[in-house]
């Protein structure tokens, strides 16, 4: 052991430090596994203190720090570099919920609780913590935060940042910032707990955080429809907003293609309606007043909506397994495109309104530029937000197509921005969109970005190579 | 004229740049007439080239900044200091709706748009810009993002910057950053807008924002309860917000005797209730639907509370004009209490659940300190925010008490502090509560402030001596 290994045992004790090359295997390569990285050590400490002592001794050390939480990201925010000169600050033993008021609609945890865990807390209180993701049962609410992370509920509850009411966050100089209030409302200054969303462990670690709570809906009801476009489900989502407004807890959009995957990958999987249409939406309501009434209300709207031929068919879920059929067609897509084979993903947003032009444009220009490609797009219409996924159905084909990556991202993303859209939606920057982020932001924004990262971490030691 | 004054007359057309003392008064001294302050000139440029060419002019010249828009701050953060080397920047030229896009519920808007101005274009749309404050025919629209303002419906749409999307703004060096996107998601680095919003001024000038627009409910009912204390009726609004959820807008609180100076001072005003209660609820629901339905699920909700003894008396407005008057009597407590004459103003926040607790002990506190002390206490309790005036009923009592402000504040501040509060909940720092600031908020945030302002404008050019 080094000098710093040492001093690191001596914080956290010698059996939350590792430094073999086995057990740290699994965290020094990234859940899609695109990168793999190397470290001097991986330490786990137990305590806020612990990791404000841990920073020290590294800043002190001059040696680089990567906060990991559930190492789920899928930008490879969390991987260290090749380098070997960093540690790994794991924080997974940081994770009691400090403290729950469901009074104030709010819930206090550490920064290595789990997601589900964390759902399951504000539930126990007779509460809704409404972040819900795919990775909710490994990933942890640090790396949420961190990423600023998104999922199914933003059109009602809004992103990470909207959720969080107050942070504790260890300086790069091993400071802590004790943030944690709990209030809707405090114009004291600077808004520093945003800097800290979304940074992705580069301005500092996160160590806990004040969350919001809302009560638990009584009645969520859940529908399948079918529609002609993207401009019809745009449209569409127009009208259910002016009726239902914020009782519309989600809006997704599933392409044809998308449906058809899941119907022929996944077992169980049924079509809804009597025939496939071009554009499903999933559309669901939540409500504090009786099922019935909500189920009512939403056969009026959408009896109206058939009547005048803007939704082509549809179908109401009857009770909460035909609600849980309807959600795994929709969750399903990542998996039974994976079964496909490998696809150029993308993570993009436009404004709403522009989600047709989008899906016209670039269906267009891809199918011009790589004839035969198949294009995956599904996800949060309601918030401008698309998944859009492309391959080619032979394996050969989809091979070349594949190593085509950088002319297929210049396709869609260079029309995200002519769209004054955003290449990267939810899951933030990491290692993977780098260079893409230098492409597409505005220059002003990316100094003052640099001017930020200098100021609050001089040295650099903070994640390096992550976002900047 | 000076060389610098000709620069800005060259900038921005010599009509534009006022020099004399009598044209300069009104822009000198803010809305609460508290300070006054001295200027080398106020300039009013026409276009966002024009203030970055106003900045760069200054910045060469070493000259202090101080943003203008409606000048009615209640903390002075519009107001420059007596040293007369500033100029003031004043927004109001830079007043266009820029764009509206309702399908995507947002409208880009100029800083020097009025908050009414806005509200109206919204509606001229077919929707809802939210924010609302008394001095909204007044006040301009990068004021309120300056100060990160609040207003009666944040329960339902939040402050000021959850109503944003996108900002443009000058940075002190005169450089421009296009940050005017208009996504609910966008995972790209650093969240800069965060950062100007709420930072008064002295970080840089807003000129333009793209802010949220929302459908516009079909229905508001409103209801007018009486309850016996704070902790009833906290606990009310726990079980509304179970019920109605979001479709609660507004749940604001007044103590009777808010009320009763209401009732004695403003022509019309008319008790609602038999009898006077010793607290009030003001509670709003808007929706989508029909008005008669929405009416029906809150007279059914209120008869189980006076059922169940929970509320002691209620009314419905049965028609607009009806919900105005209740209105009214909320929105005439600040003007019926400057009739009455001064009181020692407070704007704190706490979390909801402890509100009762700080009612029961600053009145406690206060009532043992200042005998005979009326507190008037009332405002936006389903944010945790209230607005608490003190006062004493006769003259001379009432100037030794306003003259005793330090140690009353110390009260009120002290409790708000061990309560996990903030001392300004919607009207900012500005220049009224530097030394408070300085008290209260946690010293590493203070250094974090200081450093952010130190990178962003070394040499202290925007807004000197507000917030820091």
């Amino acid at each position: 052991m080094n000098d710093l290994q040492q001093q690191l045992a001596a914080i956290v004790g010698p059996a939350h430090v590792l430094t073999g090359e086995a057990e740290l295997a699994s965290y020094l390569t990234d859940w899609r596994g695109r990168y793999r990285g190397r470290a001097l050590a991986l330490v786990k400490p137990g305590s806020t203190d612990e990791v404000a002592a841990v920073v020290r001794a590294c800043a002190a050390a001059g040696v680089p720090m990567v906060p990991q939480g559930g190492n789920t990201s899928l930008c490879g925010a969390a991987t260290p570099d090749q380098g070997g000169r960093s540690v790994l600050v794991n924080l997974s033993r940081l994770n009691r919920i400090r403290q729950i008021d469901a009074a104030n609609n709010a819930i206090t945890v550490e920064a290595g609780c789990l997601l589900a865990q964390v759902q399951e807390a504000a539930a126990a209180a007779g509460r809704l913590f409404p972040l819900a993701l795919a990775s909710e049962g490994s990933c942890q609410i640090g790396g949420n935060l961190s990423t600023n992370a998104g999922g199914v509920q933003v059109l009602r509850y809004g992103n990470t940042r909207e959720l969080t009411l107050g942070l504790e966050v260890v300086l790069p100089d091993g400071c802590l910032w004790n943030g944690l209030t709990a209030l809707r409302k405090d114009n004291t200054g600077y808004d520093l707990k945003d800097l800290f969303i979304g940074a992705e462990g580069t301005l500092g670690i996160i160590t806990a955080a004040v969350l919001k709570l809302f009560p638990r809906p009584r009645a969520v009801v859940t529908a399948w429809l079918a529609v002609a476009d993207g401009a019809a489900a745009i449209a569409l989502l127009g009208r259910a907003q002016a009726r239902f407004d914020a009782r519309l807890t989600a809006f997704e959009l599933i392409s044809r293609q998308s449906l058809d995957l899941v119907l022929q990958h996944i077992p169980g999987s049924r079509q809804p309606l009597a025939a496939p249409a071009p554009w499903q939406v999933l559309l669901e309501l939540a409500d504090g007043g009786a099922w019935a009434d909500l189920q009512a209300d939403l056969e009026d709207f959408i009896g109206g909506e058939m009547a005048d031929g803007r939704v082509q068919d549809g179908v109401l879920a009857q009770n909460e397994t035909q609600a849980r059929q309807l959600w795994a067609l929709r969750e399903n897509i990542s998996e039974a495109q994976k079964i496909e084979g490998l696809s150029i993903k993308h993570d993009i947003s436009v404004p709403v309104s522009r989600i047709p032009e989008f899906l016209d444009l670039a269906g267009t220009a891809l199918a011009a530029a790589f004839p035969g490609v198949r294009v995956v797009a599904f996800g949060h219409a309601g918030d401008g937000n698309l998944h859009y996924n492309l391959s080619k159905a032979q394996r050969q084909d989809n091979d070349a197509f594949i190593a085509a990556t950088p002319q297929a991202n210049r396709i869609v993303h260079d029309l995200v921005a002519r769209l004054g859209g955003s290449i990267s939606a939810e899951h933030g920057i990491g290692q993977l969109k780098r260079e893409e982020l230098v492409r597409y932001k505005d220059p002003v924004g990316l100094d003052l970005m640099r001017c930020i990262k200098s100021s609050l971490d001089p040295r650099g030691l903070m994640n390096p190579g992550k976002i900047l």
